[in-house]
């Protein structure tokens, strides 16, 4: 059971700062639950008033009849831990906290929250809150408004999470008279206890909840929110909002990964790790989930687009063929029972153009006979005000029959005044969510399609890997940048290629390791007190022979011996030269908010110039790992373009998973990049061939 | 004058075909214009009616007392052609043409529409339509609705002009209700006389017109089209949904140019050489139209924020920051008032959060003092409900005052329910356009901050250049391509520089050549009729001496003399080899719609894979040239990137100006490749190493 249930669903409610005071919130908070009709009892609390409004209110927890399964806190700040505290004595342990003047306050505040939490953790308590709006649940179950909102929520099928109380309630005003109902309404606050993770826990069991939007400014407890997340996006569309894309920019990185680890791209791979499509605007947010609150989900993307007008037709079909959507192409039953049904000047492929004649029963004709065509998933209905033969609550209600056997996804465009000949009320009998503009209903049934897909692959996608430790050890700094040498074996570890090499102070290891290779080799310093290798003549490429490496050798030598401590001799590294015309970069990060994340993108101009790069959050699945390489913008390079050898994007995702396996065992790496990592078409595999870490 | 003054501003009008059938078009029609209270003269025609309405109706043109400055059609097809030549003997020269069946219908459509535009030549008559639904125009000094719509347009200072009716009456629909306010309405219909242009023409001169919006499905003569465009974004800015993103692909195409040529691109290219600002949606273009027309222009990009709940604010900053615009930074002296102004709880920086207990007395005093602070361009006003304080009309009530005196841009986000609470008629007294959203408010300012710089542009932009033509020959094909040496010559006769070459068919010349050179030179075959030099061993790459030059010479004529006509010689073409780390593509193409365009970009992986190029229609002046470099995404390799040579923009655009001309004063070039386009540090110039032209 949820930590949320009895929150969202209580029977009976203690109000712990019920007041009289018209205007307080302790009044409005109780007028909003009577208002509601809540289906359970409340018991205002305040020693000072024995009616508020024709309700009995009590002195005390200890003068009630019946131990509440719920309370609310309005109380001033200073009051709020005892009342707590008085709560979990008698028994009652699901509490919303509606006060401010905690963390979010500083200073002070933060110790309150501190305390707060262990009182959490003393009676084990469900605690909401503190600094929300509170709670709603329009099931008729319930029908409790925990809020001290004025406006009454349409009920509906879309529950809302909003970190921040104000946007709850401005949403829920704006949307007083649309067609976007609402099932529960949870405003976190400051999440000192109940996180958005318990909101989805409460929501995946929530039958009356179809579709959930949230507003976030943060994510708390990332792994367990990831869990969940794919759990519910399994079963239910979650879109978000994410705000707060801060433009304080990072600290000075040592590696290209740390330098691109924007936080909002790393929140993108993330959100989309946890199945959650991500939406820029609240309006967005809104539009897509009434189209997917209200209508059954697409088993295709191929659209038919019936119109009484050219123009948005042409428009819909521009913003199909943008989404990523297909327009539907008729069978020939389909055409001909439309040039049956249709005057000779309407046109009957794909916008079915019925021309500015058309009138209820047209419409209702032309639908149904689009809706037994197999090869259209959806319909695109638009209907601009006819000028005289009918009005669009005509046409609502003319469709009223063809829709209750109606399967497919059917989304309303009404372009005209929202009137009473509008038919409103008709359409939100039909469940059909009604956009004013093509545009907008076409980018809500794109939404559509695009959790069709990914529920798909949340269904079917498995939990991340559980494979053993690989029991590698920790690396060792100096300088802060670990060995290359032990960078090399940790790869090795973790089943990452790496190009051949040799670590060896001795001339003679260095030579027969040339004769081995037959020329080709490069030839740098290995010692970790030396960076930045590629200066002063520390790495050398392209030798060829005995000769060449000699030169490199003493070259080396002379430039490290004033670096190096006094009892350290000079290291080498030797390895064969790749080739390979692909290079990438794999990179990782230790995020603050995340842990270890990993990058991954082409090299070259792509990572520098373009930086063309994608991040995820790990562990990364191999699945997660082949959704990443499709994010890359240059992923047609993966394919062979201009004579590349192709790249097995199976392989390279087995090596990101890999990677990313690593940097969730070695918390002691901050940043690492594998640059350049080298397709080899002959081994089939990418091999490294430079990488560097940089450790805590 | 434009050619539609007397068509918008008409004072006496013949309705040719008006009627007294309810729900025919000449019955609404006469409704329509008579509701709206026409400040004229309406003289119905029907031989078969006394009396409409009241009305008085004539049997004949013969029979009105005056003759009308204006009429309108809106008889069936058959009729028109006869009543458009009895207009035009009666010298009525501006007509308006409601009826279809012309064009739009093929077949015999095509004829009536050509035997129209005959009338139009013969007796130089102004016609708009056919098939169109008319204009208004709300200036109370015409106040005329000539179209058939039922819904009142609210009077304001947005026009609208309209390729398709149905638009127009649906956009006039959807927003009988908000503040979205119309100058003029022109439903341009088949454009076969009076089009876009002649329009806009109108609208330059149209005092009551702050705003143009456009829905466009194409563009008819472009280069008169481009000239008025030019004038009028100087001083009016101009929005335009472009619809139609044909699906049918191009043709195959023999150039990198032809086969990237997506006529979308074109259209970019070309709306931005008009100074015309492109809109995805409708939505889009209306929400930023009602700012615009009400506003006055940010004179920079600081916004400052004004809110009374945390959350829209976080969404307000991420909106501005994306929308590349910038955050405000505030005074001491502001920062030191609203100290005074404001609860300790509130934020003081920008946004200013003046947290819920806001009132009508606080946004007053917060916006006069932000009002004042000179760092600040715009301001963005949120109000969420207040939940006790006041209603959102008690704060625009307040807001008067403050707002009569103030010169900067004020953009209201009203989070509430719009009941009469909201106070919307207040707002838009005060000339204050209220959104709902606070993303949909920023994308609307930085609409008004990109026309603001753009205005600058078209105001200080030099027309096309007039250069004399260059009267360098047309070129000769043979397979359809052009010989090598005749494409070099003409790159050079237009100024754009081309490595050092010789073409020649003499041993001793080639010889010379490449000791004049010292080495590295490339030699192919030059005759015309031999395509695909890169083919076998046509083209030898890297000679560096005699022997080697020898070598590439014999094969070349080995391979070249079974393709030859028996009296044509093996011709040679010897080239420099240039090195230069940065490879650029110009290429040109003829297309149908626009003639002449220009491409620019990187090449290779660019071009090739990233298809990360820009196209302008010929001619492209020298800053339409910069302006295209900065369109490329990859543009940071002009400034250096990865340590390549910095490449002067201006030397470049030059380059590109130049082509441009060669395109436009060589109709016998289909497409052109310059390919690759080196940079040379050396010389501080792009110089051309290959080119190849399709001709006609």
């Amino acid at each position: 059971m949820s930590r949320l249930s009895k929150i969202l669903q209580p029977k009976a409610i203690a109000v712990i700062g019920a007041s009289r005071k018209e205007g307080s919130l302790g009044k409005m908070f109780l007028e909003a639950v009577v208002r509601m009709r809540f289906t359970g009892t409340i018991y205002p609390i305040n020693p000072k008033a024995d009616f508020i409004d024709g309700i009995k209110v009590y002195p005390s927890l200890d003068a009630l009849p019946e131990t509440p399964d719920m309370a609310i806190i309005l109380l001033a700040y200073q009051y709020v831990l005892p009342a707590l505290e008085e709560l979990a004595q008698k028994g009652i342990k699901d509490i919303i906290v509606i006060s401010a003047g905690f963390k979010e306050v500083g200073g002070e505040g933060i110790e309150r929250e501190e305390a707060l939490n262990e009182l959490v953790a003393k009676y084990n308590l469900n605690v909401l809150g503190p600094n929300c709006m509170g709670v709603f649940n329009t099931d008729p179950k319930f029908s409790f408004n925990g809020t001290f909102s004025p406006t009454l929520p349409a009920p509906g099928h879309v529950a809302y999470v909003s970190q921040s109380g104000a946007l709850g309630v401005a949403v829920l005003e704006l949307n007083a008279h649309t067609d976007l109902g609402f099932s529960v309404f949870v405003s976190t606050g400051n999440k000192a206890d109940l996180s958005d993770t318990d909101v989805l826990e409460f929501l995946k069991e929530d039958t009356n909840t179809r579709v959930v939007t949230m507003y976030m400014e943060s994510v708390d407890k990332p792994e367990s929110f990831r869990k969940v997340s794919r759990e519910l996006t399994a079963a239910k569309p979650v879109l978000a909002v994410k705000a707060g894309r801060t433009a304080s920019g990072h600290k000075a990185a040592s590696s290209h990964t740390g330098a691109l680890a924007n936080p909002e791209h790393i929140m993108d791979g993330f959100l989309k790790q946890c199945g959650i499509i991500r939406k820029d605007s609240l309006e967005e947010l809104f539009d897509a989930a009434r189209a997917l609150s209200l209508q059954p989900l697409p088993a295709g993307k191929r659209v038919a687009v019936i119109t009484n007008a050219g123009g948005p037709g042409i428009l819909s079909t521009d913003a199909i063929e943008r989404a990523g959507l297909e327009l539907a192409r008729f069978s020939d039953e389909t055409i001909e029972r439309l040039t049956a049904a249709l005057p000779a000047e309407a046109a009957k492929g794909n916008p079915v153009d019925m021309i500015a004649s058309a009138n209820e029963e047209t419409y209702s004709a032309v639908t149904e006979i689009i809706l037994q065509d197999r090869g259209v998933d959806a319909i695109l209905l638009i209907i601009v005000k006819p000028p005289v033969n009918c009005t669009p609550r005509d046409i609502a209600e003319k469709l009223e029959p063809v829709m209750r056997s109606a399967a497919k996804t059917v989304i309303p465009v009404l372009m005209a005044d929202r009137d009473e000949h509008a038919g409103m009320d008709v359409f939100q009998r039909l469940s059909l969510p009604v956009y004013s503009y093509p545009e907008s209903a076409v980018a809500a049934l794109a939404t559509m399609w695009q959790y069709k897909e990914l529920q798909g692959k949340m269904r079917s996608g498995k939990s991340e890997s559980t494979t053993a430790q690989s029991g590698s050890p920790m690396l060792a700094a100096a300088n802060g940048q670990a060995g290359i040498a032990e960078v090399f074996q940790l790869l090795q570890d973790y089943d990452i290629p790496v190009a051949p090499y040799l670590v060896s102070d001795s001339w003679d290891d260095l030579r027969s390791f040339l004769e081995q290779t037959g020329g080709n080799v490069v030839l740098k310093t290995a010692n970790a007190q030396i960076i930045h290798k590629s200066d002063a003549g520390l790495l050398h490429l392209h030798i060829e022979n005995e000769t060449a490496l000699r030169t490199a050798y003493e070259a080396i030598r002379k430039a490290v011996f004033p670096k190096l401590p006094a009892d350290v001799a000079p290291l080498f590294l030797i390895q064969q030269q790749l080739t390979g015309n692909s290079e990438l970069v794999l990179g990782g990060k230790r995020d603050d908010a995340f842990g270890p994340v990993v990058m991954a993108g082409f090299g070259g101009i792509f990572v520098e110039v373009l930086k063309d790069v994608v991040f995820r959050v790990a562990p990364v699945s191999p699945e997660e790992a082949l959704d990443m390489l499709s994010d890359i913008k240059a992923q047609a390079l993966f394919d062979g373009a201009r004579g590349r050898d192709v790249i097995d994007r199976n392989t390279l995702a087995q090596i990101i998973h890999n990677f990313s396996r690593l940097l969730s065992e070695h918390p002691e790496i901050l940043e690492m990049d594998i640059n350049p990592l080298i397709w080899s078409a002959q081994r089939n595999t990418a091999i490294a061939v430079d990488a560097r870490a940089t450790l805590k």
